[in-house]
């Protein structure tokens, strides 16, 4: 059977490339078209991008020719349009290729908390994609733009979703410890990050903490009703590759038993990927680990081929309060915070019908 | 005029040397004896020696030779023992010394938490050193012991000591990210962090939720009242070599008119050390940066000679409670932290003729 | 078919995991026994050991008991008994073994240099393993000791092979740039290699500057004849994970015509493995890449699994000779400079009814 | 006694600040004027900078006002104008300052190997200053330029002059490893270089194989003679922040009747900086270790400040012929390789009255 046409729009980046990966001998999806910068169009793939990964540029993609981002370039049977673009690129041209009938799956900042666009995790908010019709009818789209959030942030939620199920969440405090792809390959400078941390990073603590709120909210007509949870965060750089660190303090609604009951909620969580065993679903989306020097970003970053967030250090934090626990949780930025996830909204899609 | 002669016991490790670092040159203070561990008894100071920092080994200690940590290799006429010695040895010996008459200044974390004996950060309580009068009439020394804390608490509760005074301080909430010196020369094998991050610290969390309660109590008669704050920490090691950094949420018990008060309290706060202008104090214990990106262990560690905290990120955490805010704090953790502490101790007994 | 019996010694270490990861799933091999020191034995693999490894532990040795180092204790159907011992432990228990009629396969350093015993890298010197013969003549054993070579050897070696075959080599002059996994796990503290170099490896350059000889010479009745090659070499530690990096200038005895020829000699070398197809066998055991600046540690060590070794920047060097030229080796120092053909060897001796 | 006015071309990047840092206090000069690229000129240095090194801006700088790299906007008075400039603007303004009477000492790669511009490390060619005659009388200028050269060629040269003196040198084959701080602030992203080496440096092995001749050339009538010796490189960025290694084999003409030999002809070596006590100059210009694992970046970089190289590790590399011999030797790239080196010849030219 044919396979279906996807189109990767900056696929020369650190996430295009992810994409350019998880894409590699996808059992439903086909790219077909490749887009970067000015620079760069007309050359191929092969020949323009300075590879990042381990393991070496798939052959699949060495020859295609490297397009604009621009829906006039893209052939008209891609199904699947996955942008790693800039925000500020993408600003401007996923309206263009939403417009023209493209489904844009992205995973750029970009109109993520437009209240027309749905903001998706599949295990935990797959119901929100019916937004894309109420998004189609306010901009008079014939395509749609569906959202990736931002990686720290879809670690975190993903950690999150089983304890607001069975307990409620009423506050959550996290401190996070961020690779450095998450800015993008050459985003961090040696010098300034060996023998060093960087307790900053433009922007990211406010989409910590409303990104979440959106994924977590409940569809309500024509848009989501954001959860009642306050989420106050610092975010930090350090000197690892790959796989946020994220160090959590959670005030619960409800007071579980005994802390078996969050270890046994975050172990039985799953959702629409794991029911529907789509290609890139984790057995399962968020494992428990029980040593207590666990997770750590090199050894359990690739855990469920990087679509699984591992958590542990599950304890109370009786001392600030009856109903407070603390945990830690770990998660591929690249693959579950961006392309991977990206994918996975994609993948749910096409099996569903979604059009 | 003779200098006062002091003793280091434990002199080879890692704090150890910090020791014989910040006591070259010392105005007031001079080493005429060194204690190492078996093996090294009987040779000198500068063969036995495996010198780790920058700079080599101040020609002072080359000679000295290395002593058993006991009271009976120590001359008689010694007037501060500085105790570097790990935990289980310092149980055993530095009870011995105080018997003998000695004064111990010690960085070790035995003792620590017995309630005659004074856990002191001379800015914070210096008061507490009364408790030496307790502790001689209970167990019946001539000499003391004097404890330096645990070095995320020092760093911790410094940066906290003035929100307490001025505005009172309800829960506080930490990350830590520590330095590898933090676990000693060979604590951390570099196979173990190099991209990486190990989420936890043994007993660490436990010490950093306590000892600063005791340090920022109150004496009554013969003990402490322990501070009626509430503190839950998550700690772990980073790939930096010096320079602990710590994430910190605080819930104040009166809301600040504006952020720049909690600023200027930092800013003025100052203690006996200050006021005595004694030789390791810092012009300021605490120091306030206003670039978003600051501090950064690699830049800002060796602030004040490495006996300043450095504070950056000050922000309101409205989100989570109005009487919230957050900021980031970085101390070097072998000097504020262990070395630099201890001595300013026997800086301001040695001022104030504590004996 | 069933397949053959395996026993792994010492397989709680850095390489000693290295060996149980590539016997997982192996076609013809199957662990039934492993051993560690005294502390560990009688206990389970799963619990005793401290993984280091992405991937966690393979199930198939999670249940396995641990044994002592000792024939007594390795069933007697047991075809292979591979060595991960400390050189010292190996020095002892490595002939018990062989003289109980082990075919012992060890990467430990003992016995490298005796005249009856081979040190094999397949592809070079197959032959060499008729030496088995004289060993268990002279020894009177009914097993036989087979030896791997020093990891940074082995890497450069297959390099200079295809050189010494086609243009005759005269003179070698090697800088290694090696990785911390070669010292064991807590072999380097990361507080000696974090913005450092230790430019010395005690014993390295000895076994680098003779080892290879061996492996080059040429089997000459009970013995072997050494290369007439002259190596001199300087080993330094980086802060690297895995991948030794080798900068070597070679003074060729025939000038090639062009660097084209040496990167077909390259290119085209193969042996034994590849012609046998053997299970660990890499396509070609020597790649050659034109970017100038690859092989790099963390993206080529992966090379053919671990066991190729990379190539790149082949250039004269006739500065300082006609004769002389220069490039950079690369190699995973845990897979072909340690268990991976330590297999290799043993897999050759299977296929090939070596008994 | 008023100072020296001196000016700062490109005074803000790492090489540039620098420069700052060492003038810092700097008994004979003053630095009136420093400039930048067209963004920031107008701005105060304290605004504009980026601030790298630890201990933070200089105060004396910090409201200086940044200038275009322009002689019409530099005081007439100033005597010596210090270029941190990239090459490419160097190859420009440089020659319009000399031509307004400007004498400019510079870092930068332009102009290095023209026959009439002195290329100087002032303990070994001192009296090749004598050229800015022959440049002058050629060019037609007033002022001059005069060259300091590559970082790892100056580390490399200062340990091989006294061999050159002593024994004579006919071949030397080095690899380097060189720091990341020698790219600049941008210059190796974090990405490409934790837990990595990059084998590759663009155009330095040229200037390795090339400066030196020059350095160790004689002076004759209106050029300098090349050494006649024979110099491969191969040059490596490692991850750390500063000091460059170097691990040379070197063929003698005349072979020492021992090592000591070598260690004394280093040890005794020194030249007019050291005879006149310039400010910067070390006390020695090469220090020999013995420890057999030194020297090693961050311990040695800082040798003498940052302006002596220290060699380690001299043995015997007979194994390649009678006469050669091998070593390591580690500089400070940013010091001794740059601005520290810059400094020290208009220091030269000050006292010794050059004009």
């Amino acid at each position: 059977m044919d396979k279906v046409k996807v189109a990767v729009l900056g696929a020369t980046g650190l996430v295009g490339q992810k994409f350019i990966q998880l894409l590699n001998n996808h059992p439903w999806f086909e790219v077909v078209a490749v887009t970067a910068s000015e620079r760069n169009v007309g050359k191929k793939y092969g020949e323009a991008v300075s590879w990042y990964h381990e393991g070496g540029i798939p052959e699949y993609v060495r020859d295609l020719v490297l397009r604009r981002s621009n829906p006039e370039e893209v052939p008209g049977d891609v199904e699947y349009v996955f942008s790693a673009l800039p925000r500020s690129v993408a600003q401007e041209v996923e309206p263009l290729f939403a417009k023209k009938g493209f489904k844009v799956i992205s995973n750029a900042g970009a109109f993520r908390m437009d209240s027309d666009v749905p903001l998706i995790i599949p295990e935990i908010n797959w119901d929100h994609i019916e937004l894309i019709n109420v998004q189609r009818r306010r901009r008079g789209w014939s395509g749609a733009i569906v959202k990736n959030s931002n990686c720290t942030t879809a670690i975190l939620v993903l950690s999150l979703k089983p304890l607001v199920d069975y307990f409620g969440v009423r506050r959550v405090i996290v401190t996070t410890m961020q690779a450095l792809s998450g800015a993008g390959y050459r985003g961090v400078p040696s010098m300034a990050i060996i023998d060093n941390i960087i307790p900053y990073i433009e922007g990211e603590e406010w989409k910590v903490e409303n990104e979440g709120l959106k994924i977590l909210g409940k569809l309500s007509g024509d848009h989501v009703e954001y959860a009642d949870i306050k989420i106050s965060a610092t975010t930090t750089r350090v000197p690892t590759l790959y796989g946020h660190l994220e160090s959590v303090h959670v005030e619960l609604k409800n007071k579980p038993k005994s802390l078996d009951e969050i270890v046994d909620a975050m172990r039985e969580f799953e959702g629409i990927p794991q029911k529907l065993k789509l290609p890139l679903a984790p057995e399962k989306p968020v494992l428990v680990v029980s040593d207590p020097d666990r997770p750590q970003p090199r050894l359990d970053r690739n855990a469920g081929k990087g679509m699984a967030v591992v958590v542990g250090r599950i304890s109370w934090a009786s001392n600030i309060g009856d109903n407070w626990v603390k945990y830690v949780v770990l998660g591929h930025n690249l693959v579950r915070g961006a392309a991977g996830n990206t994918i996975l909204i994609a993948e749910a899609m096409h099996r569903l019908g979604v059009d």
